[in-house]
């Protein structure tokens, strides 16, 4: 058997040997930029490495043409790694830049790192497999190649297909400006598209004659101010207009769309929430003598964490040397903190003007709770799932930002990726051969699920849908 | 046969006869000033009187308490004059004052003086009995006495009821301060009660839990808002709120009411709106997750005028004489109009600080139209009806305000009310002996229909209802 | 000194001896059933009878006609206790029925138990004046007779005219279902009426020449429901419509009312979400071109527990012996229970069928917190407060409900009232003679602040107003 | 002098001699299909070609780059004639197809024939200015090249910077599908952006920092929809919402904005409902605590016709021999006519299958009225102003709608183009030569203004606008 010592070095000398083509693979993804199912070549690149590397692919999973599943080894039991890499709409940044300088207008951009994200967890399904080789240890490693965590809910529809089904844990991280075991509960969510069918008319010669869809939408909306009160505290729902009709006040509008999100600790009571706006939205469809669709978008599932198995990784995370920096890395990450906002500012004295974290967090005696949402929070409730969040970024970088996208391809984000890749490595590999400790995790899986199941709110026949572009 | 002389002659010495008797019971009646559908009293003095009179007196008519029909003679022609008697809430008012001086504060009064109303229209119906039987003319003379026109509809409920259903023709008048054949097109209405019910719920505690039924209310009424663009520009709408759920904002309002009138030319026109106001109360349920029900309230069809009919009234009404009035009667009308409103005032000063109106209007040319709406509508759709408008207080008087209730039982009122008696009796005679006139007034209604048959908006199932209070 | 054995001993005679006037003036309390403001017989009652026990009387306290504070002693320390005496409007009911029987249908009741309140607390008074003569204890022991607990805030107005200014601890109780210190945080609160005047007119003739203030009013709570999304989570805003405007949709309302309760864990946040609203109310007024005046109602501060405090009065509650009950007792409880709701009755099953809660619930070692509002929060900001709930009626009975009035004078309600006497006299004399305990108390008190100071939400020219009946 | 058959025959030669080039002029208006204000090569075609002619041109006339009149002669009478040449944005379509294809996916066309109208108008111009000469006639002839008919405004903008001060009658045309003098009246309106400015935040983490400009807008359009009840029954107002803030709703939205079209029979009464609208729009910011920002678009006055020059125009109408067509003309605009909708085929079989329509129509005689809306309203207002209405399509036509783009260079828009350049040079020509004439219609003028004087809504610091585009 590895022992402990064994396995840290082995895994730092296999990715040191493969450092410059994760980097480049991650860098490519980074200039790909492409967002939600359409992350076409960003998909294939990570798909084709891994087939080179030995792994055995299958692509368009769960007909999903950018989400594919590569495989290693045999039997149980099956770890997954799971990479996502899909980019933002509007946050197009040119890299290593402290001022904010778009590459293209309005383009796209890895504002959330998922360039680092689905690299840095392959980098670890790499490591596996060859230690699996190398040590003849059986079990099967997989990588879960992603698409769409930014609204589009991907895992939720892998999870429908069934894809998950025979897992027995999954590790993923996500790229941070602190080194931690996520350990904190999330909510769930789901998206809703209401799109109202009317009859335009002139809006000054025959009014009567129209049925406004704008109208439609407005009072929908109303309706769902009002239901703010009527619903669990601990609920949320927020619209964006996504077609108001056009441009012109002269013809009662025909058309008109809304987009929902709406956010609740568990999916039963987003579910719940889903309804009453529902029945809003037929409300205004009455009210109106409009015709109303709904197209459901997205969803996901409340985020479930595993004490067990996060206190493994963290286990690993402070055996694994985390990264040092060099005063230009420290002096480039300050120089994007001066574009920083009062608040951010702020938070970083707070920190003793921290520029670069290095530490690792304590893993918290109870897990937090954040009022994001990911779709990783789908896997969470299938199969025991532990998460790290890794430094790749200067401090209180916000996310979703042109500060993220401009330290995407530097090397301390590099360097967090590869850290990744080491402590998801040693803990799977700890997991792969120790049955117990995968007992206690699925023990402790089953107690946090405390008698519920799986329940997903993305209709039969809803498929994954790209960006809606606006008209 | 009577000789037009003749005519005009006894039926003076009749209503001369008379007259203490009948400024008596109209003076009873303003005292009664009994609300829709509970004018016990009122109906009864008027129903025992014509009784007594020989007339065969049908009580509960169409199962109304307050509705009857007294009949005299057999056989056609049948000639019914319309009397109400109904007075409004709120204008409690002293008698020939030209001071505000409730006799009950809050209490009922007179203010569109319908006792004159229903005492005027049987004062004809009493001089044509005499005169038939003197002249052993054919035919019968109705009297119906109609409810509710107050807001109530008496006569569509007296129609539905099948009462007018062998009337040839239908002789009324209103009270008003100037003398003119009323020969104008009114609106159609309807009143409709929305009441929601949800489920209470401390405001604070627990308002996820409750069901407010003043969101619906509200919710309905937005609606409505945005509706307004969306009917016929003729159309209307107006609203009260009726019951909003309680005085207490630490509950949610489980009760909630809302009552609406909606106007058009056409009835069938008020029936395309109500559908549409009906959806958009039960849209606003339905985004609520509150309970709807509709209480219809009443209706009345628009008002059909008759020209053939309209010109026989207006020949009688310049071959009669008018009232001419004392010094006094100018002097108390004058103090009246020193309380009217400025807008009031300027209309006085227009007509040349006109005081009493004695003269007779021309017979327009054209039927005008008025934004108004009245129950006749309803009797004008089944039989040729017509109207005379009869000086029976100060020029500019304002309707339903104290001013009308106080000179409600003034020598003016009295002796317009008997001028009215003599113009209709004298139409009523001529009709019953020339069957050609009544065969070319039934040919212009039949013209005026233009193929469209009478409807009306009350539900087989609704009852007619007295005003509502407030809880 | 006094020794605790002595204190309880002597403590327990003295009520003895004045049980019976203590119940009858309870009971005649019970029967006045006065509500906010107008609480005159009851108030005087109490202020009578502590002014024949020697406490010297100022009516008319902050120039409140039911407002008194009675005195007794001189110097420091000063000790206060607070009572309370208003009923509830539409809570008429016989007593001592376990059937629902108004007295006076729509009549007012003591729902709160407030007749126990304002008595029981001047049992403790009595007894503590009475043992500082016995004992020649220096100090002030003050009873302030407190109106206008339900709604109008009577202790906010009180604080105002500056009464608590010399005060160093103020003990006081509610009646309850079980018996416990009160330890917990409750939310600061406050109710503003809005009412807007526009113009009246036909609202089928001339609706343009109407301003109408019903869309005021509806206008204002549409932009409440938008606002709700933008204050912060753990505020709350609910509202009813004290004026609709009158029961015609036939005329533009030209005047409407809301009344806004507001809910925030702080005054200050409570505050601050008051000036959204009245921005939102100044907004609808704009729009509709109507007048809007503010008219301030009420207003009560988070209430601010002090455990040193409740600790002291947790040792007296176990110290003292709780009342025992007969069969007949039980068996009416019982009874009264039979009436409750599922929920009640869920309640009791999960507590064992429990009927009567005689134990002392542990003193908790966090403070809770509990969403509803009292106006001793506004004494607890100035001075160190104490509360005990004391059990005065069957087992999960509900609070301003037929069932809590009915067991008002019921022994069970008398028993509970005479205990809490006994509790609070005791915690009142051990602080009269140990100063260090007392600086411990404000000490904590000071730190609880953490460097605020009261604010009252009050203006200026408000003044204390009963309860506003529908028009 | 000219006698009337003279100037007939002259002006057919003249205008002959020109066919091929105006008909080229309007082709290549046609052609570049600029949208308002933006009319560049279109207005340049025009001037160069009247410069060419003889005709002295002020290019960037009222400072806009594409307005410009031309002129020719001196002293007084001085007659104007109004040409057009703005397209409208998507519409763009090929021309001489019965099947919809566009030449540019959304781009313009010219959908309103504003090719033919500026060029018809030249047409009549260029004629007066040869008949001028040749008869050494007294007097100006101008050409106003009016930019910005859809929806900018152009002749208010020109109105306001004095261009028409010293005109004495304006003629103008416009292409339709059948030949009349046009006299009827056209609502005023005006076109208003309201922009809020709110503050971004997290719709989860954060929503009571944000304050969002969508609720802004929404809450506008809620107050306006209340509104409606409140303005003169005959005013209007629509909206568009141009910006809804973006199409995520996992953010407040910050920014926001709603174009109002306000119409009215008067002006004066449309700028009555603006301020009413403003104050909505502000109430909309105090409600949301958002900036609001107006900023003017465009408006146009009321249309006022003139009988005297209206029959002035018929006369040279009927006089004037009205275009013939060919079968394949008849059978070209038959196809066309397949392409129509349901209710214009009924239109077409009613007219007894209508193809061209050839005949003049009657001059009415009342004023009908349109609710439409025109620039032209502008300049009726300060100077007599005539229309005629000429075939240059198939009968019924509808505008704004591929099938008039189609036929915008057909040899039957041609026709009409000439055939209107005819009658309005006759009319010129007469006007020229009969200073009674003049007088008796600017009397009527006068007349028809009642007192009155033109106002412009346009304030002081707007600039005409090029279109919106969408963000």
């Amino acid at each position: 058997m590895l022992t402990s010592q064994n396995v840290y070095e082995r895994i730092s000398e296999i990715l040191k040997g493969k450092r410059n083509e994760l980097t480049a693979v991650s860098d490519r993804i980074w200039d790909f930029a492409e967002t939600r199912y359409e992350e076409v070549q960003s998909a294939e690149i990570l798909a084709a490495t891994l087939e080179e590397e030995g792994f055995d692919v299958q692509r368009n999973a769960g007909e999903m043409e950018t989400a594919f599943v590569a495989s290693f080894g045999s039997g149980k039991p099956v770890i997954a790694f799971l990479g996502e890499f899909d980019a933002l709409s509007g946050l197009s940044q040119q890299a290593d830049s402290a001022t904010k300088v778009p590459i293209v207008e309005g383009g796209n951009g890895h504002g959330c790192g998922h360039n680092l994200l689905g690299t840095g967890a392959m980098a670890a399904a790499m490591a596996v497999k060859q230690l699996m080789e190398e040590n003849k240890l059986e079990g099967t490693v997989r990588y879960y190649g992603c698409p769409a965590e930014e609204g589009g809910g991907g895992k939720a529809f892998m999870a429908r297909a069934g894809l998950f089904s025979d897992v027995d844990v999954a590790l993923t991280w996500h790229p941070w400006d602190e080194n931690q075991v996520y350990h904190a509960r999330m909510l769930a969510t789901c998206q809703v598209y209401f799109r109202f069918t009317g009859t335009s008319s002139h809006a000054a010669f025959s009014p009567h004659l129209g049925r406004s869809a704008l109208d439609a939408v407005e009072l929908m909306n109303i309706g769902s101010n009002f239901l703010r009160e009527h619903i669990i505290p601990e609920g949320q729902l927020h619209y964006a207009i996504t077609d108001a009709g056009g441009m012109s006040p002269n013809v009662v509008q025909p058309n008109a769309e809304v987009l929902y999100k709406i956010r609740a600790p568990k999916i039963s009571e987003v579910a719940a929430i889903l309804e009453r706006v529902k029945d809003v939205a037929r409300g205004a469809a009455l009210m109106t003598g409009t015709e109303m669709e709904i197209q459901f978008d997205a969803s996901s599932a409340d985020l479930i964490p595993n004490a067990t198995l996060g206190k493994l990784m963290h286990k690993h995370m402070e055996a694994t040397e985390a990264p040092s920096y060099t005063e230009e890395e420290y002096a480039f990450a300050q120089e994007v903190q001066q574009t920083f906002s009062a608040e951010e500012k702020a938070a970083i004295q707070k920190n003793e003007d921290k520029i670069l974290s290095r530490g690792i967090l304590d893993f918290p005696s109870e897990p937090g709770f954040f009022r994001g949402s990911t779709d990783v929070g789908d896997v969470s409730w299938l199969v025991p799932t532990g998460q790290i969040y890794v430094t790749t970024c200067a401090f209180a970088t916000p996310f979703h930002s042109w500060q993220l996208v401009t330290q995407g391809k530097s090397s301390i984000a590099h360097k967090g990726m590869l850290f990744t890749g080491k402590v998801l490595a040693a803990s799977a590999l700890e997991l792969l051969q120790k049955p117990d400790l995968l007992e206690g995790i699925k023990a402790e899986h089953l107690a946090n699920l405390d008698g519920e199941t799986y329940q997903s709110l993305i209709p039969t026949n809803t498929k994954p849908a790209p960006i809606k572009r606006k008209k």
